[in-house]
């Protein structure tokens, strides 16, 4: 919580000298951006910050209720410095949202300085979770603080109230988004392998029905019915980690070619991030609740780790852009790509596919027994025609609204699908090109591969609608695909432990009795049940003060 | 907690008769059944209960770890006696599982009977939800009662031993299933009807973005994203709720059935509350995670009521039944139904749209625009002919296997499928059904059509590959439900709010500051968060003692 990188405003290196820096003072600091009524949209933020030239110094000032701060991690009780976003007000003119370092607490006592109004939000979702972090409000009634504490690089306020801006680039700020993301689409891989993890451990460990002239149940991973809920959970995970990796690349490239005044590539590999950001995060808070859900009653026991985990990652689905907006964007970059094809100016990096415009609009696919679905060509022709169909789709529509932003408006459902669409082939193509590179240990590659079209077909096989409205497969191929998926599911099982082994969790890391590396779960359930402090008196405390009296018969005149 | 109903052994009457007597015996009761390593297959159950003759008793014991009883509620620190589900052994022949009373702990002090182990079982999801519930766990050492207490309504076993099966028809367990999971359907649209009202109150209160000339910004419900996703959920609310008091009426008329001996439409009957239970709590489930999110971040707070209304609803999707296990018996039943077609036996009830088996197959979609998908007749053999042909198409494909139980195992992702496409034609017929009736109220019919249009409508297009790929609909009349679906959601949403309204809720049952009726939630949020425990200091406890040293630089001496 000491003061971060400001977002957008700032590079590494400089988080990288501001940390000393902020142990040095003696402060410590939050990001104070979101406000009780503005969160996503951060240009309608209400905070003020006027300069007043006879002190030199800014007023800051919670004008309404719903401009009060709420949310910042660290702000209600610890922190004694934030970073406060703000409209910039120079005589009489609004000069939009900025940053300002702003001091809330004393330094001697740790008391809120005069003016400033702060304290704790509440409770939150699950038992632990955010719970342990100090999400604040904030409010300010005419704060003064010197005018060298607004953060000026993109923007200065002279001594005598000229608002100057830089000629820093404003991109800037979207490389720091690209990097904020790209870590999201890593974490949200690391939260999915470790529900699944669980959930295929404790698959293999629980047995029911089946039994056979009295011999053992059946281990529930054989059903066919789990295998078709879980095993595409762990392809994804897969498939979100390798897109993960090729992240890191892709904000390596931007970093280089921005510190080379080179903005190509930024709108696309924004509009790339924002959108697995979303798709990533999306699908994995669905996939934890489903991992807790395929482990029967138990999931719901707090020890399955399962219920803890769903709690932290869920607000992943919200914070840095929520999941609907970042769509909407990535839509709107997509219908930006589609007027310009022909114009002469070739889509790039992961839209580069709509440059075979032609091709992807006439290709039919060719598969005509299952195992053709095996073909990466064939996988990657489908999910590249089927998201630029559904573009070409919604452009078509959007085109016979007069007013584009009515149309992007009304249209705006369909967009968010053409959106998703447009992310999957993402995904899809980035975990074909991983298994085009070697990759080291006997038989790892072959079982990536499984994966790899499990994680393409059952995609197929969830927007089967897609695919087939848009004439990129028939009918019969899509029955075709769910077959040759069937088959997949009786290639994982084998390895479905050794799949999930591999993320190489410690059960200490994993925090799950069902998902305990030996298997042992019954004997741990047992055993961390009596750890229960209900569990501490075999007659529970105020049995005999409360409950006895009513057995007694005393019901009636008893004043509870 | 008084000793219930005896599940599928007893009536409601008996149940009447049950909690006077209860309370005169100054017992508290639960009910037994479910172990560590036993939830869906009762028949798996390892507890015995072994009668031996010479003292004219049975021997309750738990062989095993896996033959603890775990989860009921109630059992670990309140109930004295338990309604104990064993294995029946009488000279050496297990005669399956049996229901026993059996004392758990004194009526002097409440100290567990000798060879009775009992405790609670642990934290659960949520901070507040099932933590309230002693959810306990239970074993036995050869633990003795006497055999008068067997419930021995649908067995007995003699003096000397012998096992006898008495003529009352074991059918009658499934009444009294049919009851309980008729009322989970209802508790399901109350469940989902609370979420909505929460989610669709607020998302008219809340703005962001839009703002034109320094205006207010929009609401964020007029937005076709949040309509899109929230319209179809009220719509749910309504449809289940439709069902629900249908099903009200077919409990009614089997009880009467049952009471005149007459079992005939009992297996109809059993399959279609478990299937409608399995699918309107899982459509709950995660429909209250929707609207959480649909709320934004204040969602995650707790007192927006969704996180403990989620962490309280989600047990359902588990209990009375394993959602997936319910559809699978769904499945069996409907492919029961088809291979008795043209046998002369006549599908009845929710089947009975199997019988017009021919046209169903032929018939073939007449919407050529978009309103004629408003035509109830049109949707509803448009959901029909889906259903039939995939329950067709998996039974051919079951045709195949040689052994019919592999190929049920095998194709049971394809059979869930078809179980649930039946279950939305149940749900959708019975909305059309009502809507036939007279509905007071002006104006009120027409926005419960609109509704059940859009309830129709938006499972048409979550599910566009079934009935575009089993030739139900074409693609091009798939894009004129689409359409016709966003001008239904304008068309709900000046009445949104008192549709909403209607459910009738008080602030005091929602427990909700983001649903409360008069919208002033901006200034419940604050006001709530000053009653946080971590406010009701300005400086938190302990920050002097362990905080201070760290800035103060005695971080490196500090023993933290």
């Amino acid at each position: 919580m000491f003061i971060p990188a400001i977002k957008g405003q700032g590079t590494e290196e400089q988080h990288e000298k501001w940390l000393p820096m902020a142990y040095k003072m003696q402060i410590i600091g939050c990001y104070a951006q979101t406000e009780l009524g503005h969160g996503s949209n951060v240009q309608g933020l209400e905070t003020t910050a006027t300069f007043d030239p006879q002190t030199d110094e800014f007023v800051i000032h919670s004008p309404t209720l719903t401009s009060s701060k709420w949310w910042p991690g660290g702000l209600g009780k610890v922190s004694t410095h934030a970073v406060v976003y703000a409209r910039l007000i120079t005589g009489g003119q609004d000069h939009g949202v900025h940053g300002f370092i702003v001091q809330l607490r004393s330094l001697d006592d740790h008391s809120p300085l005069p003016g400033i109004t702060v304290g704790d939000i509440g409770m939150k979702f699950g038992s632990g979770a955010y719970n342990s972090m100090d999400n604040g409000l904030l409010r300010f009634d005419h704060v003064r603080i010197p005018r060298n504490q607004m953060l000026m690089r993109v923007s200065q306020v002279s001594r005598e109230g000229k608002f100057v801006q830089s000629d820093v680039p404003r991109q800037l700020v979207y490389g720091t988004m690209v990097y904020v993301r790209q870590t999201i689409v890593s974490d949200a891989s690391c939260a999915l392998a470790r529900a699944v993890c669980i959930a295929t451990r404790y698959s293999a460990v629980r047995r029911q029905f089946g039994s056979q002239n009295g011999g053992p149940e059946t281990q529930v991973i054989d059903y066919k019915t789990q295998q078709s809920r879980l095993f595409p959970l762990l392809a994804s995970a897969y498939a979100f980690r390798f897109v993960g990796e090729w992240l890191k690349w892709l904000y390596a490239d931007v970093t280089q070619r921005l510190q080379a005044n080179d903005f190509s590539t930024l709108p696309e590999a924004h509009a790339c991030t924002a959108g697995l950001k979303s798709m990533t995060t999306s699908v994995t808070a669905d996939a934890i609740e489903e991992c807790r859900k395929l482990c029967g009653g138990h999931g719901y026991l707090s020890n399955s780790g399962l219920p803890e985990l769903f709690a932290v990652y869920i607000p992943t689905c919200t914070y840095e852009g929520d999941n609907v907006v970042l769509l909407l964007q990535v839509a709107r970059f997509l219908m930006k790509t589609v007027s310009q094809l022909g114009s002469g100016k070739k889509p790039v990096g992961t839209t580069a596919y709509m440059g075979r415009a032609e091709h992807l609009m006439q290709c039919r696919c060719e598969v005509e027994r299952a195992e053709d679905w095996l073909k990466p060509s064939v996988i990657l022709e489908a999910f590249e025609a089927r998201a630029f169909r559904m573009s070409i789709a919604c452009a078509k529509n959007l085109s016979k609204f007069s007013n584009p932003e009515d149309g992007f408006s009304e249209l705006s459902p369909d967009l968010l699908e053409a959106a998703i669409a447009h992310c999957q082939l993402i995904v899809v193509s980035k975990y074909i090109e991983k298994l085009q590179q070697d990759i080291p240990g006997k038989g790892v590659k072959r079982q990536l591969k499984i994966l790899c079209n499990v994680y393409a077909l059952h995609l197929l096989h969830k927007h089967l609608g897609d695919f087939v409205t848009t004439s990129c497969i028939t009918p019969k191929q899509g029955a075709l695909a769910n077959e040759q998926l069937r088959l997949l599911y009786s290639q994982v099982r084998p390895n479905a432990i050794t799949l999930v082994d591999a993320f190489n969790y410690t059960d200490h890391y994993l925090g799950s009795v069902l998902g305990c590396y030996n298997g042992n779960v019954y004997q741990r359930l047992y055993e961390e049940a009596w750890k229960d402090p209900l569990n501490d008196t075999v007659v529970p405390d105020g049995y005999l003060e409360y409950v006895w009296p009513i057995l007694k018969q005393h019901i009636r005149t008893a004043r509870l």
